[in-house]
């Protein structure tokens, strides 16, 4: 099920040995074991280790939810303690929904991902801490962490299962690195009109419209050819888009094939 | 199962009228409808439209996928097309997956909140399109939107379930209007410390280190008071801390409890 971005696993690139890990403290269903991995895969994590599983490990369950992510869940780390599981990273974010009584700087998605991107370009492993469903992480647990993140949601139904919170926690990790334009324009085939031929069909629309009476009256004229060509000048047109408009204009004028023009 | 944030319906904020419309174009699965009702509420969404779903309609999967938003399902309107579905709207985001021969604006889920929010803003109301669960938008219904959204994740591994991807919608969405600091520190009930505070306790820790012979070294006791200084400055501490410090220094000095300090 793919709804908002296309799967090439030609595009595949060679996982990265330092991108974050994820570790699930005591998670209580296969299914978000597998759902978890998923979501790392999309966000370009491959790194799981978890502690102390409720349900038996390897799990067919996981692996099915896992939608092709097996391979995560194939190599990922069962360990005894969330110490066990951190030992060799540097720098390691919480995940918390609840406030605690506790001293500790609480960062958005965002922020950490901006921290852990600049520890992994200084060569640091780092991981993102996940607890058990129904409860969170253990207090014991937050205080191993350098930071806890809270995601900003609408604190009326805040509540995100385990594998949308590693999605959000991922995504951020993949945005803060990726290069991708905040907006472009896909042409297809057909490279942007140049504004030679965008002036070009201007002339012709307006001699058609001189011709036909619709800038007829002098003093209003100047604004509406403006107005006109701002209309055009919006939709970014390209070089087929602005031939098909000439032929618009060509055949409206002309009228009805085999008719005759009035 | 709350991870990352928590929820408090006393904090529930009106519905807000011109908050984006998700539609939903011919879902096929009941339980997506439900969990997208769910991501929806958790960005503060309510409008909910759904052009001709394959399931039955009112549906009790989708209710119970909801967990707890079956509000946002009571309240969406059926539509017999998309045209209907967003008549009323000013602006059309449609998420897609596949590059289509089209030219049209493509931008990432951040890219469409600002403009969206700005949108807003200006009293306009605006909507995110997902297409069928396998198939994604026909070209027909990409047509009628304004840009199209595509979502920068891993290319070799970048599906995403239907409620997955309206969550990234609406959580860039709610990220575009929340004030959270990126970074702050959760101190329970203790302040942060002053400087005269911190000054204190450095030279209480000073003195008991002179006297133990720690910085018996002249030529190096400026820089190790330095470096000690910075460790205890990174850490940020509260007043209670520092309190807690004065205490840590005091009894590591004065040794075991009836012991003798030597």
């Amino acid at each position: 099920m793919s709804q908002v971005a296309g799967t090439d696993r030609t595009k595949a690139a060679p996982p990265d040995p330092l991108a974050p890990a994820v570790i699930l403290v005591a998670p209580q269903l296969a299914m978000n074991i597998g759902t978890t991995a998923r979501a790392m895969a999309n966000c370009g994590f491959y790194d799981l280790r978890i502690v102390n599983p409720k349900p038996k490990w390897p799990n067919e369950l996981s692996r099915r939810a896992s939608s092709g992510a097996q391979g995560i869940l194939d190599e990922a780390r069962i360990c005894a303690s969330t110490s066990e599981a951190i030992a060799d990273l540097t720098r390691v974010y919480a995940t918390t929904g609840r406030s605690r009584r506790m001293t500790k700087r609480i960062v958005t998605p965002r922020q950490a991902a901006l921290e852990v991107r600049t520890a992994h370009g200084q060569g640091e492993k780092t991981g993102f801490l996940f607890g058990p469903e129904r409860t969170g992480l253990e207090n014991d647990d937050l205080a191993l962490a350098d930071a806890l993140i809270s995601v900003p949601l609408n604190p009326a139904f805040a509540s995100l299962n385990l594998a949308q919170s590693v999605l959000l926690v991922g995504y951020e990790w993949f945005q803060a690195g990726d290069r991708t334009p905040a907006s472009r324009l896909a042409s297809g085939d057909s490279p942007p009109a140049t504004k030679e031929q965008l002036e070009i069909f201007f002339q012709h629309l307006e001699r058609e419209l001189d011709h036909c009476g619709f800038l007829r009256v002098a003093d209003k004229r100047p604004t509406m050819v403006r107005n006109l060509r701002n209309i055009f000048q919006r939709a970014s047109l390209t070089d087929q888009e602005v031939r098909s408009l000439h032929g618009v204009v060509a055949e409206l004028v002309r009228g009805p094939r085999g008719g005759v023009r009035s």
